[in-house]
C-alpha cells in the first residue's frame, strides 16, 4: 500500500516510525470548525504538509492487514492499513483511471483491538489506537511530480526526501502513476478498463502468471 | 458489527446469504449520472430499500477481518467486513453521539484476495469479490425505528422482519441506539463523551471487566 516501505519494513524504520504518531484532536476541531474542505494540499513555507484533519471523511479505498512486501512476517504486532483518498479525486479516477495534478492519499495504521473485543469472539477488529499516518500526495510543484510525507504530532507531514525505498517501490511496482491501484478493489477495474496500468504493474503481473 | 448475525452465523444463514450477490454496475452508473446525493432512505410503495449506489464514498466506520459472534471460528472463507455510514449522518453524530432520523448503514463483506495479491507476501487484503452486503436503517416510520435489509443483485435491500437475531442482538449489546459503536475507533470516544452508550453495552463491559 502507499509509503508501504515505512509500514512494512518496520524494523529498518522504526527510529523513523516512533518519531510520529497521532495529530492532536485541538487541530481536528479547529479545521472542522473552520468548515475547510481539504480537497487540496496546503504547505508551509518550509514545504511541510497541512495534514487535512478530517481525512476520515475522505473516500476508504480499502484496508489490509499484516501487510508487508517483504517476504517475511513482522512479529510482535499487527496492524490494519487503512487507505483514505480526497473525494473530488476520487471521482475523476472513476471518470478517467488517472489521479488528477493535487491528489492527496492517507495511509492510517491502526492498531488491532485486544481480544475478545466486546462481543466480538473471533478475527481481529481495529482499535483507537493509531500506530502512524503516512501521505502520498500528487502535485506538479514537487520534485518528480509526487511526494510522500510522513505525519508528526504537531498536525504537519514532514517530507520524505529522494532518493527512498518509498519512492523507488512505488514507481517501480504500483498499478497506476505511482499509486497501489492493485490493492483497491473498487478502482483496479477502471484502470483496467481505461487502459492506465503501469509497465511495471504488468510486467509483475506477467511474471506471477508464468508457470514456475 | 451490524447485522452481523447474517456475516457470522455463516454457516445458519448460508441460504439466505447465497441469495444476494453484488448489485449491477448498471444500476450505480444510472445514479451518479443522476447525481443523486443519497443522504436519506428512499423505499419502494412493497418496502424495499432503494440501496445507494455511491454507498463507496460515505464515510468509512471501520473494517474487521473474520469476525464472529459466536465462540468458535467459521472455517472454509475469510472476509473483511467494511462498514459505511452515510456522511450527513456521520457528522451529526460527532457533534451529539447520536444516531440522527435517516441514518443508513452500509455492511460489505468483502472476500480476502488470494495470497499472493502483487507485490503483497504477507497478510491479509481485499479483493474485487463482494460476498453480500446488507444495510441499517434508522427511520422512525420503520417498526421498532430501525430496518435490516439484506441486498439482492436487483439493487434493492430486502427487509429482515421482526422477529430476527440481528434485531435481537443489535439491542441487546451494542454501544449506541442498536448500532455496534463499540467497533467505530472514531465514534467510540464520541459517545463516551457525550454519555450515549446503551445500558446493555455498559452491562456487558463490566461483566468483561469482572475478574473471574
Amino acid at each position: 500500500m502507499l509509503i508501504k516501505h515505512l509500514a512494512v519494513n518496520k524494523l529498518a524504520s522504526a527510529s523513523i516510525i516512533s518519531l510520529f504518531v497521532l495529530a492532536g484532536a485541538a487541530a481536528r476541531d479547529s479545521a472542522r470548525a473552520a468548515g475547510v474542505e481539504e480537497d487540496s494540499p496546503r504547505y508551509t513555507t518550509s514545504g511541510e504538509l497541512q495534514v487535512p484533519a478530517q481525512y476520515r471523511e475522505w473516500v476508504f479505498l480499502s484496508s489490509g492487514v499484516d501487510m508487508s512486501y517483504k517476504q517475511a512476517a513482522v512479529p510482535g504486532h499487527s496492524t490494519f492499513d487503512n487507505v483514505f483518498v480526497n473525494r473530488g479525486s476520487y471521482r475523476s479516477f472513476l471518470q478517467s483511471g488517472m489521479w488528477p495534478d493535487r491528489t492527496m492519499f492517507m495511509l492510517e495504521i491502526r492498531a488491532v483491538a485486544a481480544a475478545p473485543a466486546s462481543i466480538n469472539k473471533n478475527g481481529q477488529t481495529q482499535s483507537e489506537r493509531v500506530v502512524a499516518r503516512e501521505m502520498h500526495v500528487k502535485d506538479a510543484r514537487l520534485d518528480g511530480g509526487w511526494g510522500f510525507y510522513a505525519v508528526a504530532d504537531s498536525g504537519m507531514g514532514i517530507p520524505i526526501k529522494r532518493p527512498a525505498e518509498c519512492y523507488e517501490c512505488h514507481e517501480a511496482h504500483a498499478a497506476v502513476d505511482t499509486t497501489f491501484v492493485q490493492f483497491y478493489p473498487t478502482l483496479l477495474p477502471v484502470a483496467k478498463a481505461r487502459g492506465t496500468l503501469s509497465p511495471g504493474y504488468l510486467k509483475d503481473e506477467k511474471v506471477a502468471q508464468t508457470p514456475k
